[in-house]
């Protein structure tokens, strides 16, 4: 059965970006602190169109990510940044470049309806603006046998795991403190889910901590 | 030479306390659940006077940080709870009892001037009123060759952390949503400091991340 997975990168501190995120700084100060253990990894500069990097546990880690994926869903913010952005210009791409990271379809969450992009590489970015459940419903489907990956932003997260939609959270905590930001898990309140945790693994850059959600009624 | 550690169980989602602390409920609701790992594991059952309890990777943790640690601090609420319980009875002895846990000399930071209290097993109950490089300088002289740990709550770490006091952060890490509650980072800021991953050690029920912290300048 494809699951739906969060899977993000978080600070010590619990934020997911840093302050202050501008279009040029999109994950805010710091926030590339975040992702210094992908970045040195054979499997994401692969994905992302590079070569060399580190055939290490993280790689490793990265790899599985892919090859369970079958399609993403993000956020807005996500697809193209701060307000105004794409909304203005209807050519627009978003920021991810002629051959985004994604090679499979990606599911956008936003209030602004819009045709389709098919992008190099295999990604596609199609956008939904009827809420969660359409979306994932759309990036299930596309995904077949394959899982439904939350690429974020942090919003996206708080909102499939407040409604009981996530079967698996994997956590990437990076050792380091961003002092302020977004944070991942701002306030689940009652609404949130009951974890497993399923698997930890150990690299010197950071923490890949995985937990499945306990379905059925929190008591 | 000997550390000063922040040492702390915190949920996935960023929180030592759960949400409405009360007298009967402390930590908050669920708040227990953070602590579970422990209350299983031999080596704490001992060190708070029962017997039993699995000796495990996560008790073989509390035996570390039992063996190295000369001296605590803590807050005061954390030695007797909500205002008002012990200013108004200088014959209270705090919530943990006429032999608490601690078994070595405890700084307790405060604005209430107080004698001393020497309890059963070991523990001394010392209060400090002259602020947390006061109380950090007396916990270093009872602790010798031994380190200070900072046992909490949440506000200790953090005003010993933007001190840049602190050596030494760890976390367990409980799997476990508590969607509200206190927060033990929350907001940094600038003073945070940097940190290097130096251990994980993966249990099926909570994950302990040890890091050191960088001293020098934060570029």
């Amino acid at each position: 059965m494809p699951k739906v997975i969060v899977d993000l990168s978080m600070s010590l501190d619990g934020f997911v970006a840093g302050p202050n995120q501008t279009l040029d700084e999109p994950l805010g100060e710091h926030g590339e602190d975040l992702h210094e253990w992908a970045f040195a990894a054979a499997s994401w500069r692969e994905s992302h169109g590079h070569s060399g990097g580190e055939d290490n546990a993280d790689s490793k880690v990265i790899e599985e990510s892919v090859a369970r994926t079958g399609a993403f869903v993000m956020g807005r913010r996500m697809f193209s940044g701060g307000e105004g952005l794409w909304e203005n210009d209807p050519k627009a791409t978003g920021w991810w470049g002629d051959e985004p990271p994604f090679h499979v379809p990606v599911f956008v969450l936003t209030q602004h309806a819009r045709e389709p992009l098919n992008m190099q590489g295999g990604t596609t970015f199609t956008f939904v603006t009827e809420g969660i459940e359409a979306a994932l419903e759309q990036a299930r489907n596309a995904a077949g046998e394959k899982d439904v990956t939350l690429a974020g932003g942090a919003s996206i997260a708080q909102q499939y795991l407040k409604a009981g939609l996530v079967d698996e959270v994997q956590i990437h905590v990076a050792p380091v403190f961003l002092g302020g930001g977004v944070r991942l898990f701002e306030s689940l309140g009652d609404d949130r889910p009951e974890l497993e945790l399923s698997r930890v693994v150990d690299s010197p850059t950071v923490t890949h901590l995985r937990y499945q959600v306990q379905k059925g009624a929190r008591t």
